[in-house]
């Protein structure tokens, strides 16, 4: 990331970003890696059928654990009636488009404010293809998971069409969720 | 089969499922595969700074639009200060570990169900390692997104160590966003 259009920009706020904020995160990791290093958690307990809880509060980032949340976000999942379930919440899959979703338009706004760019809005649109065969154990040659996920963003900015289309590209490579789905994640389930 | 006889089955619950229908489900499938493809969707704006929140309501799934709810769930995602937010909601990489938590019991409820298995109880930890190096674009060598995913679930059930060890082996196979996660996506990302 250039920090340089973002010292330019502002020494306020940009794309609701507090820019000297960004531009320091920028600098002390450059100076220190150490301080990359994030630990994200979340505990969740099921609660019956297909309903469960996710508490979401500490972590670990920028060299200490955070103590910025006095309370945990509680996520409930849930499924369709189709599904065995009673809509109690969004189900699983859905939730995991929530998630690549917020990611990919927080990374556009994080790259868009390094370069000066002022983004005045973001909407993209999910679709993602499952079959329940996979799930069910009925063909061991369908996979369980998305087979394909398309995203539709539709960003208006003050730049040109080649610049959004930069854009869209840094977030392909950078955008941590996408990455995550998009490319094989270790995920070590044992039992505890 | 009665209308009465049909109500006393569906009446019969295992772990929170009705049965009957899980039964039903399955024999559906196996007659009809084109049931059991689904496509689900989220609709996603960007709020402020590094808030966006998901509309998530319709889906396709087990041969028709899905009817079942009234009103969508809306999920907001935010982040906290050292990342730039004001704990508007769960992070990205926060909602990540929920899809992943809740698919991973919820998948354990259902093949235990299967099976005859009641279940007690299953809570699960989940820890993520994510070097910020990768979203900040400061060494193309290190990875935007999680580099390992740790789950630890606990499951209290009616029957032997052995039978819980295959649950979580059927697990790995068979949840879809363990699936998801650990294995390539095909995300396709593009401007609208």
């Amino acid at each position: 990331m250039t920090t340089q259009a973002a010292k330019q920009a502002s020494n306020v706020r940009f794309n609701g970003l507090d820019t000297p904020q960004l531009v320091q995160t920028v600098e002390a990791v450059k100076q220190d890696k150490s301080l990359a290093k994030f630990e994200f958690r979340a505990r969740n307990q099921w609660i019956d059928g297909m309903v469960t809880r996710t508490s979401i509060q500490d972590f670990y980032g920028v060299g200490a654990e955070d103590k910025s949340r006095s309370k945990p976000f509680t996520l409930t999942s849930g499924e369709p009636p189709v599904l065995l379930g009673a809509n109690e919440g969004a189900g699983a899959g859905e939730v995991l488009l929530h998630a690549l979703a917020s990611c990919v338009a927080s990374t556009a706004v994080l790259h868009a404010t390094a370069r000066g760019i002022r983004i005045e809005s973001i909407a993209t649109e999910l679709k993602g293809d499952v079959d329940l065969q996979g799930l069910l154990g009925l063909d061991p040659a369908v996979r369980p998971g998305y087979q394909k996920i398309t995203v539709k963003m539709a960003i208006k900015a003050d730049c040109s069409d080649t610049q959004l289309d930069e854009l869209v590209q840094i977030v392909r490579g950078h955008s941590p969720m996408y990455d995550s789905i998009s490319r094989p994640v270790p995920v070590l389930l044992e039992r505890a």
